[in-house]
């Protein structure tokens, strides 16, 4: 299921004038484009979704062997991760339905996402996690005041009786591949590319790449929609190529897309990446026809590869979490394999922050030395 | 130690139109006041410090009987604390002396700030930390590609033997009481309570009242020091009268607050704040002048009255660490005690994310039911 926009309708207003003058510099700032109104509690997190910061680093381009990196750092975001976008819209969407209650399954940033943003404008939220959810991403939902319930069961178990309750109880379900706005609150990252990447970089000779890192697919589709409205909206002249970064240990999609089918087979996801671990991607098709139809690519990174991609991205100030830091490791991966010459300009989507995931950065970076309190014992270790 | 402006010579500068209308929403756009230039490094987190988003919620009025209370989130700094403000002029100052290496003596947030401002830029950073700090903010300061060096013993004797390091080695040394230019960055807050909230609501019946938490004291005396500037250059025409809240178990400026002395006498500091966690306050004696001298007060929170604030600002989406919550603890207990009146416009820093001590976080909520998945044990727990 889809969201349309009345595309002929939209293109009679003077829609990036309308857009890029306005001075909320936040997602909200897109609502002439969203299928939701502007949900007021402008001085609310709620209002703090979006327009997150676009890095450049000299350090990552010698790195990748690229000559322009962009680095769109969505863990920036009030709950820390690019979910925000996908919640903010849904809540919304919720207040114009006076919907009482929304409920989501979820095991760390969608749920998160939730809780926060109907935190802000006082909607109730109801989170269905498994048990075996780290306790951190538990707290967090917590303290947002969610209702949450712990299923003794695996996430799919969560997922089905989230679905359950919201049809039973008559509860708004924001799950991922299940509400397809989310989607559309998703695709708002790929009008600030626009706005921060190519209105200002005009005269880019090649097309923009775009690299995203993929679990159930729902951002990368959600970008993909993005870029899709713009088209249509006359506001680009091409929709930039689009690559899904998988882990090797969760790559339903990317064996999908190797294959060179549009059958997606589950696998049994390993991946430290927590946020994109999963089994059979909800959002499977189309964020596999986001590559393929934009003449991106899908391709597979490990772990090690992540856990280095953390530690590179933390070298020039950015802290992401493993999922996060995967879009980077796939630059690398593909820069290495030829995917992506030197001259094309690359945007790379950071999903997370990495205070999500403590324990997987104390993997990517080797353990600080011991001493006594004392000037010889620091001599001794600094070598001089 | 303080820096010195030059007021008579900046007063001749169309100072507020040059600041107020920059299109630089960072710290940087404060550059005419600062007492370093524009360090450059435009796309990176050193210029993503500050112009923190301002809050206003409608449940936190209610529960503190207020009827205009702003939160400034710090939390939402790059590296989620209000630190960054502090390290980020640091390191500019640090790149104009042509410095090789940065040094602190930190626990946390301070180092973090500044592992991740050097990183942005391409300084080196050594941080000394006790051995005991927790694992969690270490890894944050390893990402971030810093040298760390874990001291066998405390926080005292690994700031000794930072500043000992720094005598020898020619760093430049970055601790908090010993560099002034710490409290330089950190007036920019009071630049962004002027710009965000004084001159849009300049039509204030009463003074605005401003809440801190407090540790060291080198916040507050910062944020102090950015109301004098404002004054002197005609900017402001009073300076807001400033709040410094501390925990019962870290409260020895406090205490020489209600004795009514400006003599500091240490304490065996115990609060679970550990940001403000403090036996003997470094910029303990402005810190006091910082309430003394503006009409404000000290007030002294209950370690479960931080807690409660935790839960209070996750309801409403606000996520922070007890030390940022603190002083919204402070100004509920001010409105109880009648110190503030509700016609009193106040603002609450919030001065780091409670993403950085989940295990505080997880004292502040009870804890989630745990169920089968099967919609009659939902039932039974939703009491439906």
């Amino acid at each position: 299921m889809d969201v349309l926009l009345d595309y002929a309708e939209l293109k009679k207003n003077p829609l990036q004038q309308q857009m890029t003058t306005s001075r909320d510099f936040s997602i909200w700032r897109y609502v002439p484009i969203l299928p939701v109104e502007d949900p007021g509690f402008a001085k609310t997190p709620l209002h703090s979704v979006g327009w997150t910061p676009v890095y450049e680093s000299v350090p990552l381009n010698e790195e990748t062997g690229l000559n322009q990196l962009w680095i769109k750092d969505d863990g920036r975001n009030p709950t820390a991760s690019f979910k925000d976008r996908a919640s903010s819209v849904v809540v919304a969407r919720a207040g114009e339905i006076h919907a009482d209650v929304v409920v989501t399954a979820s095991t760390g940033n969608a749920g998160a996402a939730l809780a926060g943003m109907a935190a802000a404008c006082g909607q109730k939220a109801v989170i269905f996690a498994p048990k075996t959810a780290p306790q951190a991403k538990i707290a967090q939902l917590l303290v947002f005041g969610a209702q949450v319930i712990l299923v003794d069961g695996n996430y799919d178990q969560a997922f089905d009786l989230s679905v359950k309750a919201s049809q039973e109880f008559g509860w708004y379900c924001r799950n991922t591949g299940y509400n397809p706005f989310t989607a559309e609150g998703k695709k708002t990252a790929a009008f600030e590319i626009w706005e921060q990447i190519l209105l200002p970089n005009s005269n880019l000779k090649r097309e923009l790449s775009v690299f995203v890192s993929v679990g159930d697919g729902n951002i990368i589709s959600g970008i993909h929609k993005g870029f899709k409205d713009l088209k249509e909206l006359g506001l680009i002249d091409y929709i930039p190529r689009i690559f899904g970064i998988q882990s090797e240990g969760s790559s339903a999609i990317a064996n999908a897309y190797d294959a060179g089918t549009e059958e997606i087979e589950p696998v049994h996801a390993t991946t430290l990446a927590d946020s994109i671990s999963v089994d059979l991607p909800r959002d499977g098709l189309r964020a596999l026809r986001a590559a393929t139809q934009t003449g991106g690519a899908y391709v597979k990174v490990s772990d090690d590869q992540i856990i280095q991609a953390i530690a590179a991205l933390g070298k020039v100030g950015i802290f992401a979490e493993p999922a996060g830091a995967t879009a980077y490791a796939g630059v690398l991966q593909a820069s290495v394999s030829g995917l992506i010459k030197p001259e094309d300009p690359v945007v790379c989507m950071i999903t997370g922050s990495g205070l999500k995931d403590i324990n997987a950065a104390m993997k990517a970076v080797p353990s600080a030395p011991v001493i006594e309190p004392s000037m010889r014992a620091l001599k001794n270790i600094l070598d001089i």
